[in-house]
């Protein structure tokens, strides 16, 4: 406390609040410009909004002490993983403290006999699976960027391969949070199975930190694949290659992956990651299992291809030629942008009924055909979900209309289709309409609901709800 | 409004409601005493509490009516499925009005190409896969009874296949809710993934119901498997029976049921169905897939539990027997009735993770062994969630405690090994210091949101939350 006394005299309560953590957290906790600025952004196109301070804590008993400051100040707290993020959720549009989660990177436990284990929040899908190897298994959930758990636990991320192993909602068992007036709470546990309270882990997945603060999940693992095979094969248009997705899924083959890139996005990775495909509507594929379940799973899947007139099925089983048709996928992102320097992305994530996809996507590619835009296509198909990433200068009000326009032309789409505006990246700043309109009946529960366990209004504030009224 | 004027004056808030509701609801209401007694009690020990009325709505709007009306007047009201729990659930302790649901049993819509349908939530799980059966589809979640699907949403009812198939909670992909407000609201979508908002699909399922009324259900739905095999194996011992549980979960192999009984329960079984199997410790279990699959899992079990000293491993696919078998596994509960014929059971549901099963079923045994009680084990093993059935006299102070006490030792060993109170069968009346003891910390959070969500407690009010202070 004496510490604390001799800073320049509090101006503000964010003031009051730095003041009061500085004594705790002394170079762990930055106003620096540089530091809040680069926490005040994620990877999207949504403006930069830098927070006031970025703390780095190093348990869940300090991220309750920042939550229990902020709170006595009535301060904005925004937790920050890897900053990975597509909808501006990072962004500090009301000030606030910033929480970086990087250094709660601990693999708590593991337990291959129950086939899970207990992380910190602040660890990235990559370093788990990197500490993981030893054991056999891994966690599934693969967004593409190397987000932090406690990220993709907070939009309810899925990715490549959620079409076999479910998304993070599927594959977390329990979660240590930090609730808004700082109180630790834990949901879940270990068992694989409860009946026990309401369901607040759920609750909270998905919630994009406008809750609570996750600091630990107890995370589902899986036994890593005896055999791994992958594949590509090339279609003249995106009608046939979704059909072939279409019957795979309901031929009930245990595709791993099964993605779907559009010409345009197949000429960008070939730029991007040095490639030489076929400049064509594409599949990418995965398949997960014994060296003879793989072979079956891949000659099913060349047989439904060929009958739609998908050509050049290729496939490998070494873990070179994979790794690197992966690579170019999983950078498919950088690559879009790469193909109009300068832009930025604007990342569109409807998710429809397989059943509707072929007519949904073939609407979306006529639509998106008849305006100015570049927007390649890249898609999770199996799960119904695609997404464009239409390439837009924030600056340029025509570009920007022209996008935002798209998009809602896109999203009435899905929805008259049975489908979400989001199937993976959430809602934070970009989609608050599209959830009003979406789950307009249900958005009083929402709010009472945030009302009740944030009713100061702390907790990300401005994210997901649409301001009422 | 002039019949209901007609009847004698109201007394009460609950007299008003039935006065306000019967002009609507004519013959569909009753106060009939053995229908208010049939109403006010599950298949479990807990004592009868009889509603006021029941009320038969025919639709959505009509439970809408009926909340709104007990809503203005204060009255609880308590949704009344199959009547098949286990906890009390549907005992009117407070009074008031029991919506009835089985005239909401239709199967609205099924989408064989997206593996889903929608049912009116009174519909059960047997009268739903009758009709899917020409669909080649099947809702796999399966409790034993024939539970309504409203009331598996409202438990968070799993069964003797989620090993497999998931529990409910990874089967229902959306739902139509009746808030206590009397706002109806649609949660979830026909998408299989989304990240549009709180995830209020999940807060509602297992919710008891507490927050609210499911009229709807939108479920995932399973291919019906090429071949199904059964079989069946004894053991010396129920720790050699576990072994060969753990080690098929962790081989990866695929069972789709895996089902403990020990020697008792075998004796129950046999004496109620007119069985003659070896009065041993057993596993059954269910394979599904190709021919060749389910050929191959068999082998790969029936090696398991050789290891492990099993004998008589015998399989068979053809339907007559595995109808037999299965028949008598989903009567397990009424065979150990049985047993002691006049008693009532008293059901424990814990679920430990796996790796913990072996000495937790190893301990209760000893100390069930130490008491006068009768328990018969049954357990869905695969997922670490086992049942005792005691045998008991509600009316009989000694022998309640005496069962009283076993399972709140059998709860401090589970929960001491980081599992739960209840897998599958919930909170209801019996469990309520329990989840005090399970979710403490969380506990003030599971109240806001009910306050939140029913600020005047009239959803199956004296539920779930244990009494505050």
């Amino acid at each position: 406390m004496s510490k604390s006394n001799l800073l320049s005299a509090p101006a503000s309560p964010v003031g009051e609040v730095i003041a009061a953590l500085t004594p705790h957290f002394g170079e762990r906790l930055s106003t620096a410009p540089a530091m809040r600025e680069q926490h005040g952004h994620d990877e999207s196109w949504h403006e930069t909004a830098p927070p006031d301070a970025v703390v780095f804590p190093q348990s869940t008993e300090e991220v309750a002490r920042i939550v229990r400051t902020c709170a006595a100040h009535r301060v904005p707290v925004i937790p920050f993983g890897a900053g990975t993020s597509l909808e501006g959720h990072v962004a500090a549009i009301h000030g606030g403290i910033a929480i970086d989660m990087s250094r709660m990177t601990a693999l708590k436990r593991v337990s291959p006999e129950d086939l899970d284990c207990t992380v910190e929040a602040g660890i990235t899908r990559k370093q788990l699976n990197a500490q993981l190897r030893d054991t056999g298994l891994f966690m599934p959930v693969d967004p593409g960027a190397d987000a932090s758990i406690g990220g993709m636990v907070s939009t309810r991320a899925s990715g490549t391969n959620a079409v076999r192993y479910g998304t993070i909602r599927e594959n977390v068992l329990g979660l240590t949070v930090v609730l808004a007036d700082g109180t630790v709470a834990h949901t879940g546990g270990r068992a694989r199975k409860s009946a026990a309270g309401y369901d607040l882990t759920h609750l909270l997945i998905g919630a994009e930190g406008t809750l609570g603060v996750v600091t630990e999940v107890t995370l589902r693992l899986h036994g890593i694949p005896e055999e791994i095979g992958a594949a590509t094969c090339s279609f003249a248009g995106v009608d046939q290659a979704v059909a072939t997705v279409i019957e795979t899924i309901q031929s009930g083959i245990p595709v791993a992956r099964i993605e779907l890139l559009d010409d345009v996005m197949v000429r960008a990775c070939n730029a991007y990651s040095g490639l030489s495909l076929p400049e064509q509507p594409m599949l990418f594929l995965e398949f997960h299992g014994t060296a003879a379940g793989v072979a079956e799973q891949s000659d099913r899947v060349a047989a439904l291809a060929e009958a739609n007139g998908g050509s050049g099925f290729a496939w490998s089983t070494r873990p070179e030629d994979r790794s690197r048709l992966w690579e170019a996928r999983h950078n498919a992102y950088y690559a879009a942008l790469a193909l109009e320097p300068g832009k930025k992305g604007f990342t569109t994530d409807v998710c429809v009924p397989v059943s509707r996809l072929a007519d949904v996507i073939a609407a979306t590619r006529a639509d998106i055909a008849a305006t100015s835009l570049t927007a390649p296509l890249v898609g999770h198909v199996g799960d119904g979900n695609f997404h464009l990433i239409l390439l837009v200068d924030p600056e340029d009000d025509a570009n920007m209309a022209e996008a935002m326009a798209a998009h809602d032309r896109l999203v009435t789409r899905a929805l008259d289709a049975g489908g979400t505006c989001t199937g993976e990246h959430g809602i934070g700043l970009g989609k608050q309409h599209y959830l009003a309109r979406e789950h307009g009946d249900a958005l009083g529960a929402m709010r009472a609901v945030k009302q009740a366990l944030d009713p100061h209004d702390i907790m990300n504030p401005g994210k997901m709800l649409p301001p009422a009224g």
